[in-house]
């Protein structure tokens, strides 16, 4: 089908190409623009039906928006604002080159670009910044009759009609109701007496990430969102909270490998912008590495004694450290989800001390028998490394499912106390374990 | 609120306590049951508005629902069975223990247990296994009227009617049309023109990350399930997607900290499972580890004639594993969104190579002055570190950032070729490399 499509406009066949576009997914018809040739793309996007264009162009990735727009006439730039989404527009203006935002405001009156720029100031990432202005308002007085004329009316300009909205004379939120009891009921019942007044809705400047929680807790299509005298100002949709989920987890996945989280696509972010993500933690990680090789130097006279205990510190430290994470990495998703909490503090050192004696014990006694069996050393050196690795696997689950709790507590992410600091503190209390272990029982 | 309705049930003023719940949220009442005391729990049950019972059902935790069909008659939970989601009742069965099962199977007809087994059967996570089977079908003949007339008809017991299906006299899937273009079409239109036959569809046995991605992509809201017929026998809807979402999420996170994933919440997880999960990942990596310490051991001369060496061999293995993990990190999240594919090999080589000279030439000057500063040390031992320092960091980037593209092209999971794995391979490396150049510009 694609290669049909872009054959036929290569031969400049463009109402076969058109024809063949119809009742093609928008979604598939935009994925068509990036496998286009750059001098056919303006060509292409002429050919599309009127009333999909808009539809389309929300779907085609930035740079190519961009382009379109620098090479199309106002009219057809007007065309496109039009019909568009606001929250599309908002969201096209904030990505745009200046130029190509100019070029975009001049299709707009006043009173829109006031919107733009109330819009605009809203912190990214607030519910502000994500919601869209167009919904279906219905007022309580309404019949069921009324209301569905109402909804044929305006409805076709709206991003969903699945939720109606119910607001007074002032805009204030007084009731929300679905398009399915609007259907279900009889036509000359009152919008009052089947709507729903115990409303889920959020205000213009919280976070993101409480949308996304809502959004899961009532199983919502839609949400209301209103100012500070709970005037209904937007709605936000399921398909943008889809996004959100996506985008904190990317968040978090971010944070807890030790980097400034990006909302950018990989193969789009700059080597720059990459590498300044990345150095802050490194540098503070490997200067705090220095503390575990303060502690080697230290027990220098005993590693000068027995050379052959330094073979067992990458081991010790690698089993540390990843005992660690998988406890911190539990603890930071249970959080992230909600399903456990700072009050279960007490709860989770009991459960993970238990885990600790069974794997650690595990761990230990493999270790034990792969040292008596294949090393050459001393049946003193298995117990001490074995030991040591004991109490390191314990200590380090218990830190790790500990520290994420604690960062909560203290208002800080969870997701920063993830494997490289835990590695990190884990790795300082294991060699001095080990080391400590060593001097007592080889009588160092 | 929730005080008050607690404090009434206590007082035994049910009449009272049912009227606060008229208008609450369902998800808000059935988080009631969770601080509600066991011996009231039935009373409270029982005060339900029938209507809302069986919703309110299906979002009560599991060792609750069992501990309610227990102690309620056969007549009350074949009310429940009756108004709840096909869907939900196939949860329930297939996590109740079998004495409850069975309690419940006795409401329930023929046709049902044959259909309910027939879902049991879908394998774990597939779309016939989160599918529901209340869904609106037309007939494509039918005229908007006649459709929206057939949808009040039947709309009550479907789970949406958002989106409603066409389908043959064969239940064979022709076409969709969502509430919208019904009630914003003439009412003597026929079905057929203005069904969208562009379909998004997915087979029965077909993975729920398949279903995530296509929701994602198409931003929908509901999604037909079909057999090899293309016969429509279930729908998807977008909040069982969310979950989907969250689900595949935790699944990666588990992975990319060596744990094998596990979809149960962690308060709720044995200890014993626990363990498992964990013990596997750790023995495989402990056991790898061991290779570097033979590599320390093959350089023990080295390491004995300047014993300092050792101190730094922490600061090297953490700083290459971290770099490591985090283009490991980028690469998975970067597949696991569509947003890189294998195919990008030779884009990302470049990049984590360019990046690894930024950070590698930043991470190791500032080495070098910590430890011509800080350190007692010959400055030809900081230049050795900090040279080494520099190619560990460029080799954990690229290994990093290639190892999951491979895993994805070998069809392994990616998310496997995390931080712990990455981060014992960079180790051998590392030391390889640190001690071949001590041994070299040392003149050991």
């Amino acid at each position: 089908m694609n290669e049909l499509i872009l054959e036929l406009i290569n031969q400049n066949k463009l109402t076969e190409a058109r024809h063949e576009l119809e009742d093609m997914n928008i979604v598939d018809i935009a994925q068509l623009f990036e496998e286009i040739d750059r001098h056919q793309l303006i060509k292409f996007f002429r050919i599309l039906p009127k009333d999909i264009a808009a539809d389309v162009f929300s779907y085609i990735p930035t740079e190519l928006q961009a382009f379109i727009i620098e090479s199309i006439t106002d009219f057809e730039i007007k065309h496109i604002i039009d019909d568009l989404f606001f929250d599309d527009t908002v969201d096209l203006i904030e990505e745009m080159p200046a130029v190509v935002v100019k070029k975009v405001l001049k299709s707009t009156d006043e009173q829109m670009r006031k919107l733009i720029n109330q819009f605009l100031n809203y912190p990214e990432d607030s519910a502000g910044s994500v919601m869209t202005i167009e919904f279906v308002d219905l007022k309580k007085e309404m019949t069921v009759k009324h209301a569905l004329s109402h909804i044929r009316k305006t409805g076709i300009d709206k991003e969903t009609i699945n939720t109606c909205y119910v607001i007074d004379a002032n805009r204030k939120l007084e009731g929300i109701v679905s398009i399915r009891r609007l259907i279900l009921s009889n036509s000359d019942e009152l919008v009052e007496d089947i709507m729903n007044t115990d409303i889920i809705y959020i205000h213009t400047y919280d976070d993101q990430e409480k949308i996304a929680m809502l959004f899961k807790k009532y199983d919502l299509l839609s949400m209301p969102v209103v100012d500070n005298e709970i005037r209904l100002v937007g709605i936000i949709t399921v398909d943008d909270v889809v996004d959100i989920i996506d985008q904190e987890n990317t968040e978090d996945i971010h944070k807890m490998a030790a980097m400034a989280p990006s909302e950018e696509e990989y193969l789009k972010t700059s080597v720059l912008t990459l590498a300044k993500n990345r150095i802050v933690w490194l540098l503070v990680l490997m200067i705090s590495a220095t503390i575990t090789g303060n502690i080697i130097s230290k027990f220098q006279n005993v590693l000068e004694t027995v050379v052959i205990l330094a073979t067992y510190v990458p081991m010790l430290m690698n089993t540390g450290g990843n005992a660690g994470s998988q406890s911190s990495t539990m603890a930071i998703r249970g959080l992230a989800l909600g399903e456990i909490a700072p009050r279960d503090f007490l709860m989770i050192v009991w459960k993970e001390f238990r885990v600790s004696i069974l794997v650690g014990f595990v761990l230990a006694s493999v270790n034990f028998l792969r040292i008596l069996m294949f090393d050459k050393v001393s049946i003193n050196i298995g117990i001490v490394v074995s030991a040591s690795l004991f109490f390191t696997v314990a200590m380090a689950k218990v830190v790790g499912g500990l520290l994420p709790l604690m960062a909560q507590k203290l208002k800080l992410d969870p997701a920063i106390m993830a494997s490289p600091l835990i590695t990190t503190i884990v790795d300082a209390v294991s060699l001095t374990i080990y080391f400590t272990m060593s001097t007592m029982l080889l009588g160092l």
